[in-house]
């Protein structure tokens, strides 16, 4: 038992409620819930990553060759290509109705409110910026409430994506529409949120839906374009996707590569990321060469590469004792790393809470009630950025512009956007500087504006940007986190440098500091550690910020993590998702195979009748059944070979399990502790045993049922609940395994041979045909069965796969763990040392929380 | 048969000589070796990556928890750190000394140069420079001799053992300081090589070896650290060495753990990955905080990144109309790859002429001759340097410094190494300014000299250099590629600025085309893709040179890809490295993993006599054998099982391959055209099958054999050569595989029982004592038979891998393929469908060669 008593580390958000000792809570219930933990739901399902070769695909096989594969390289590029155009145009048309809207708003508020200040009608400034906010807002809300999955950042949905598991909407065209446009109105309306998650996430969709040349939603959308229907070759578009959208919102395409790697990739592809880092250079040069030529028109140069960018970080010219950051800053960013990951932690507590609120009190209502918490948000917003311009802005004189002069374009970019809004001349209000200008621009007054900002001003611009940020993120809008969290750490960040400067008198950097106090917080806040250290240093254009930004980055992580997970993973935890972790932890490993796996099957024969096909495709829900035969003459043989005699030294075959063995084990182990369900499945077959148990021995029982006459005229009808455990779990030769989506297709095609037929009379299918529906193939329910003859033989051979991974009962759950994440797989058959299967392992069965409660389970009955 | 027509694309270097078609050339052998043609040798072994999960390491995960854990994760961070800093300061180290040399060289040199070039003494000045030159040089070359491993780039063998081959020598601390001081006066001595390979060889080394706490070079390194003794640790450190050797030759990071990627990762690791970027930032901010330290006494500041940077590419401040490039220049760019990628395909074809003659005509003779050649090339080099800048100098105005005194410290390096030689006041001698300079300051000239370098300046330096350079890859002295591959690059690029600029008249910044001819013929040579791309985008500092550089990489490598493959390649297949590339091709797929696995296996039992562990151990050189036993009970039942019954239909159990049937199918094969040596084999086996097929039938024979006395009194005992087929493939249940290492180990130890003991009175190992030898296992040889009791007993299965990864017979190439490269595996045992071993899959059976071999043959056979 004191094996297992570390290994419960409790995740919980702040620390508290969590007062029992972990064995209390074992024998208080197998998997004890609490009333708000929220478990992996089991109706999400896997991708399909593993390749498939059965004969469909060998024909194509057939006709390959290397001229072939070249040309399908080819066209690979060329969608490549097409993918990160489309996403830097989308980036562009995103970015220019921003653009134009906020314009358009700041300009009329601007107007009216430096009128009003003299005359004195601020309120009706108020009520303009108002009108103009609610309405954006409502826009935008609208619009989710058309697709509900378009809400958010879509960042966690786009993980869950790459990690393999299957979310309903989450890359269609519909998705793709209201997400681009309603985080346009979002941005505009005003709200603390970014444009770059939604960009992220529209960039998958286009990833995923550009390779299909067709649409769900748009049914007239079709050519004749069948390549590429497999959930293996959409996952890599999609990342090649996801990372365009990184390298099109932060111009960063080695940063949106590696984002796309460390969200998603299971194994290293060389050719596939080389593929993926000519895409988001696609897309990051697409959106600079327009941006370039609208903005300066300039046609043909590249100056301004990503939506994102901060700038360029100089000394000036004449200071030769200038330092971007020096050996003895390093501290101070450790320091602020710490603090940052603190926040960022803080920042993800109170917005899980505020999730689960949600979930449970919004989301179960009407609709228009999300409409109206956005447009609640929407207005308390506004007034208060309103009133914090009024009343804590303090009125600041301008640095002399002389120094600037040099630099090319930032200068001119940080002067001109600052607001003078109740200043007098050559004075500015530093509050609404912040507050009255698009988000980007505020970024750069922090990173690069000489003219200092109070600390009170900073104080109170950071204290209110957390708190409205972490009321707005999961609000029924598409909405980014990074542009706020960055936002809300630069504050940070210059607060300390003003510290450090005006009261310490150091020789620092302003800029550095507030850079640094950026990523501590976004560190905090969304723990990516790779790809948000290589994104930050392209946007910086800096390679000395290196080592910076990755010691802050790491600190905050840490320090992060410390306390609960990243705000994307929360999200994904809240809904349920089952994600696999990168790697298990090393106790784990006193689990094996046989220990987590489902050793419940249903399975079909090679040669089905289709009555019992149809019956078996309604009465279950699994998407893929094992073709075994009944191997009954092994029996005998199998359970003599449980001792081999080698040289005259016997050799115990304990490695052979069968799944009687196994179920019998596991009912009695569960007899030791109280359960709930288990319990009655194991009690109603420990019934059945017992006579067995009573008598001479199972295997007694097993042998004499043999010469009987077998208890069922129809093996292959799905197991019936009358059935005896031994019935139910008899030795089953694994030979491969189908999908649902291919059986359904074939009753639906009509490929079946008649009792009186040889097998070789059924019709067969190309792989065109199996893959037309992709991705979303026919229900069984949507069958009609009047166009089916129930005595037909269906042979499943030849579209099987007939040899997939397979793993032994007794390896151990690194090694499963290992080969499930990184081939991607779907289902995962254990197959013991006879060849007979005795269970299957999917996704589910190795989440966290399920290898917990078995390792729980386990350390208890041993 | 035309099936196959297209598959057998052959790769030969200058696309000559090759007129025979595939099918000509496969019916004359079956495996048809050319002449010159260098098949992957066999002694090269795996390394093993695999976890083994057995009982000595169930024992560490009993005490494990994750307290533990974390300690073991905060031991790899400070190990990682340290490694870093360590290559920071090996670079410092090389660096200083280089530059130290070359500065006395070029200062002595050059003030007799001034001085003869009046008095006419000019020999005297060459016989200077060739003394200089040529001690340097022998010091290099004997260093070599020392340890000839050190020899060349070290990138070839850095990318074998991350591919995961063991080459003997190649991370040892002789190895490394050989090469750390070879590569010093190898640059030293004017050769036309970099130090950017061997330090990325000497960074893997300082992985390798840190962690260890141990030396066999000096046996008094050792301290009691025994962790991380295993293969797949060793492999994180190395990964995570060679990238911060690139960090810190580049200053490049980011390009650096991108580069242990592109070449040794078969899965992402996202915990490793960042660990490898922290390990590389700690080396490139190591060096440039002492090269910024040493070099401007600003300690504390970062200000010089790696050895290798290229400058500051920015346009002057005046010019507003200054693009560094823009669209129009991007197809010039294509044009340059192309041209780059062809230069570098003939690059890569004469130096592999070259290194094949060396390894004909002058390795096998006295090591001496090495030097010789080494001394030859050092004279031939200095001669040609002096008499080029002598003869075809030109004397070329230098343009006005004004427009120069903003930039920081780039101008002030460029003016102050340009050379006078023989040219009056206010003119420099162009070719001298390239030659007798460090490399370095040639491409910082050749990337940032506003002066213009006549055009025939720049042809001839680039003559010189490619013949030079490609002389001198590949002798006996430690020898980077990749700075000659750039300056040569550099000055075909910037001859076609010049041509662009001055006789067309276009307006265009010269030292961009500089970096993209360095960039295209570099990628033309080594064809590297990703990190390639980073590393120079890194070095640059400037993220706007990200499209055009992977445009131009993408280009050059195609265009050179059509010809030959990238010279490490080139230099890793002519030592018969088994490498492993990235996937199978698709038409691979019409093999499957019977066709290509090893089916003549030596195995052992469970419990085996010490004798029979003796005699396997050394009749064989194994790295593994199976735990088998045999189930002869099964052969009948296995027999009978081939036609199973299942709802009355019945079910070929085609899927099942014994042993035996799939070693008489490969003979009768076999038959049908002639073949060399397994021709004999098969022969003989035929015979012996022989009688059985004229009696009944093979089955029949074996079902007698089973009741008649078993041949061979032990059975334990490795095959005897008189076996009958069916005796020596007889069907053979798989339990485990087990290493010779933890075999000569357990005999070593005494791990036995006495034959009327029961096997429990084995003394057991624990987890310490089976990997204390690391790496150098004990050999069986050294074995002292005496104390050894032949009669005793070992009892193995504690100490196997019960569970290793296995496939069936009928799994396809490119799965096997990818479990393989994937999971890193050494051994993959193939299993068929009822448990018995039918053969073995090592790294051997999965070269392209051996595919392609395999192919043909399958394509005959049908």
């Amino acid at each position: 038992m004191a094996c297992c008593g570390n290994c419960f580390c409790c995740q919980c958000c702040c620390r508290e409620g969590e007062t029992r000792t972990p064995e209390e809570l074992a024998i208080l219930g197998e998997i004890q819930v609490e009333e708000d933990e929220i478990l992996p739901r089991k109706d999400y399902e896997s991708l399909d990553y593993d390749r498939c070769i059965s004969e469909p695909y060998m024909e194509i096989l057939e006709g390959m060759n290397s001229k072939k594969t070249k040309k399908y390289e080819a066209v690979r590029w060329m969608l490549m290509f097409a993918i990160g155009v489309t996403v830097g145009l989308v980036g562009l048309f995103v970015d220019f109705f921003v653009r134009l809207f906020s314009q358009i708003k700041f300009t009329l508020v601007g107007d009216s409110i430096e009128k009003c200040s003299d005359k004195g009608c601020l309120p009706l400034s108020l009520l303009e910026l108002l009108a103009f906010n609610m309405t954006f807002v409502f826009i935008a809300s609208v619009l989710v409430l058309i697709e509900p999955v378009a809400a958010g950042s879509g960042i966690p949905e786009i993980k869950s994506y790459l990690n393999g598991v299957k979310i309903p909407g989450i890359v269609r065209l519909r998705t793709f529409l209201c997400k681009a446009a309603g985080v346009l109105f979002s941005v505009a309306g005003g709200l603390f949120v970014g444009k770059e998650g939604p960009m992220i996430h529209s960039g998958a969709i286009v990833g995923a839906g550009l390779p299909q040349f067709q649409s769900i939603t748009f049914k007239r959308i079709k050519f004749d374009f069948p390549y590429f229907r497999s959930d293996r070759d959409k996952r890599d578009f999609v990342s090649a996707g996801a990372a365009a959208g990184v390298a099109a919102a932060f111009g960063a395409p080695i940063g949106g590569t590696l984002f796309s790697l460390e969200e998603g990739c299971s194994f290293w592809n060389q050719g596939l990321t080389w593929k993926v880092l000519f895409c988001s250079m696609s897309a990051t040069f697409t959106l600079n060469f327009f941006r370039s030529g609208i903005n300066f028109n300039k046609w043909g140069s590249f100056q301004l590469p990503g939506l994102l960018n901060f700038g360029e970080f100089k000394c000036s010219d004449g200071d030769k004792n200038c330092h971007l950051w020096t050996a003895v800053d390093l501290a101070f960013f450790v320091l602020m790393g710490v603090v940052g990951g603190l926040l960022g932690a803080l920042f993800n507590c109170m917005n899980k809470s505020l999730a689960k609120y949600r979930i449970r009190h919004i989301h179960p209502k009407a609709k228009f009630i999300r409409v109206l918490e956005s447009l609640l948000v929407a207005m308390v917003t506004t007034v208060v950025i309103f009133a914090a311009s009024i009343l804590l802005g303090e009125c600041r004189e301008l640095s002399s512009p002389t120094t600037h002069n040099t630099t090319l374009s930032g200068s001119e970019d940080i002067n001109s956007t600052i607001r003078q809004f109740f200043c007098t001349n050559k004075t500015y209000n530093d509050m609404a500087t912040l507050f009255f200008n698009p988000q980007e621009a505020a970024i750069h007054q922090l990173f690069h504006q000489d003219g200092t900002f109070s600390p009170v001003t900073l104080s109170v611009f950071f204290l209110l940007y957390f708190l409205l940020a972490c009321w707005t993120y999961g609000l029924s809008v598409p909405s980014g986190l990074f542009v706020p969290s960055l936002l809300c750490g630069a504050a940070f960040g210059r607060l300390v440098a003003n510290i450090l400067k005006v009261k310490l008198g150091m020789d620092i950097y302003s800029g550095t500091f507030a850079l640094i106090g950026a990523a501590a917080f976004l560190g905090g806040v969304v723990r990516m550690t790779i790809s948000l250290t290589v994104i930050l240093i392209e946007s910086t254009n800096e390679i000395t910020y290196g080592l910076p930004i990755m010691i802050t980055l790491m600190v905050a992580k840490w320090t992060g993590d410390f306390f609960n997970k990243g705000i994307y993973d929360i999200h994904i935890e809240l809904r349920g998702v089952p994600l696999l972790e990168w790697e298990t932890e090393a106790e784990m490993d006193k689990l094996t195979a046989s220990d987590i796996m489902e050793p419940n099957l249903t399975y079909v024969y090679p040669h089905t009748r289709v009555q019992s096909l149809v019956s078996i495709l309604r009465t279950t829900v699994y998407h893929a059944f094992p073709v075994v035969t009944e191997n009954r003459q092994n029996e005998r043989d199998f359970m003599k070979g449980n001792i081999l005699v080698s040289n005259n030294i016997h050799f115990k075959k304990s490695s052979v399990v069968s799944r009687a063995g196994e179920q019998r084990r596991r009912c009695q182990s569960m007899k030791s502790y109280p359960s709930s369900e288990l319990r009655n499945v194991c009690d109603e077959q420990n019934a059945a045993v017992e006579p067995a148990e009573e008598g001479e021995d199972l295997l007694q029982q097993m042998l004499e049922r043999r010469y009987a006459p077998y208890p069922n005229l129809y093996p292959d009808q799905s197991p019936s609940e009358e059935w005896t455990m031994e019935e139910r779990f008899r030795p089953l030769t694994f030979h491969g395994l189908i999908l649902r989506s291919q059986l359904v297709n074939l009753l639906i095609r009509g490929v079946c041979y008649a009792e009186n037929q040889s097998s070789a009379a059924q019709p067969r299918l190309s792989y065109e045909e199996m893959t037309e529906d992709y991705p979303r193939y026919p229900d069984i329910h949507d069958l009609d069965l009047a166009l089916l003859n129930p005595r037909m033989i269906v042979d499943v051979t030849p579209y099987m796969n007939p040899c997939p991974y397979t793993v032994s009962p007794n390896t151990h759950i690194s090694q499963v763990f290992n080969l499930f994440r990184t081939m991607g797989l779907r289902h995962l058959p254990v197959v013991n040392a006879v060849g007979e299967i005795v269970g299957i392992i999917t996704r589910h069965n190795l989440t966290h929380e399920f290898l917990v409660a078995k390792l729980r389970q386990h350390c208890i009955t041993i």
